[in-house]
């Protein structure tokens, strides 16, 4: 089965906007702490879809997007095709400037927290969004990386476009 | 219907090794002029899917691959994601360079021809390729872009990811 996703990482004096995935039923994600996202609908370019999802999740409108890597996830019987973007200059839907003191919307997907960028790897992550998260914070240019999990979730393999193995179990 | 895809011109000596689309039944290219590359497979990043691409159409190993861009093409039913890459310091399954004067392995999807990339304009090509193949040419940075068709293969839109329209009909 292949799907595509996208997810975005809001990024506001140092932290960025995630979501501890605690409220969703059958969460592949539940307790993890995770950018902004969802699935690709028909017709939708990979900005259509992060611009829909964030207006949906959390009320934002993203001023600036970067689109920052495509991500190959494989798990289980699926090959998921992340397109990952960072997300600057924030408004709500009234043209407000977004700070990180802004009030935070209800969100269905979990509860939405601004996170320091070097307090993220300290939280429940996915094992292998170490590796991309890590290159957002370096500021690489864009790149692709491929994460391959076993059945209970933990990380195979993190390969980049050019073939380098950044983990290997 | 989500399709994803992978599309590779090879580049040496400022030509791109393309293929006329003149031999595959039903073939939604025919007569056109296109790149490598074919549809995904489960389990494939899109640099595994465009090198096996690679080998199965031309027999040719691409020493370096560049992720150029994310091109989302909506025609009819279908929503196809068409991850864009470029080749360089091609070799063959025996190690050796490849060189414009190498002779060309037959291609169950076409004729493969080196051409000029100021030619390439002036050939039998989708009107959206166009503008990617202008990026390319250009040397422009990742991109991403948006590329709507009509039920009889006309371009309606061209849409950049900043949301720039290159082409509106």
């Amino acid at each position: 089965m292949i799907e595509n996703t996208t997810l975005c990482y809001a990024e506001l004096d140092g932290k960025w906007l995630m979501l501890h995935r605690t409220k969703k039923k059958q969460d592949i994600n539940e307790g993890k702490w995770i950018g902004i996202g969802g699935h690709v609908e028909e017709g939708e370019s990979p900005e259509d879809c992060i611009r829909r999802e964030m207006l949906e999740e959390t009320g934002l409108i993203a001023g600036t997007l970067s689109f920052r890597g495509v991500i190959t996830f494989v798990y289980r019987d699926v090959t998921e095709y992340m397109f990952l973007f960072t997300a600057e200059d924030l408004s709500d839907t009234d043209g407000r400037d977004i700070t990180t003191d802004s009030p935070l919307p209800e969100c269905s997907e979990g509860e939405p927290a601004w996170i320091r960028k070097e307090d993220v790897f300290s939280l429940p992550i996915w094992e292998g969004d170490r590796y991309f998260l890590k290159l957002l914070c370096e500021g690489a240019p864009f790149f692709s990386l491929k994460l391959v999990y076993d059945d209970n979730g933990n990380l195979l393999d993190a390969i980049t476009g050019d073939g380098s193995t950044l983990y290997h179990q």
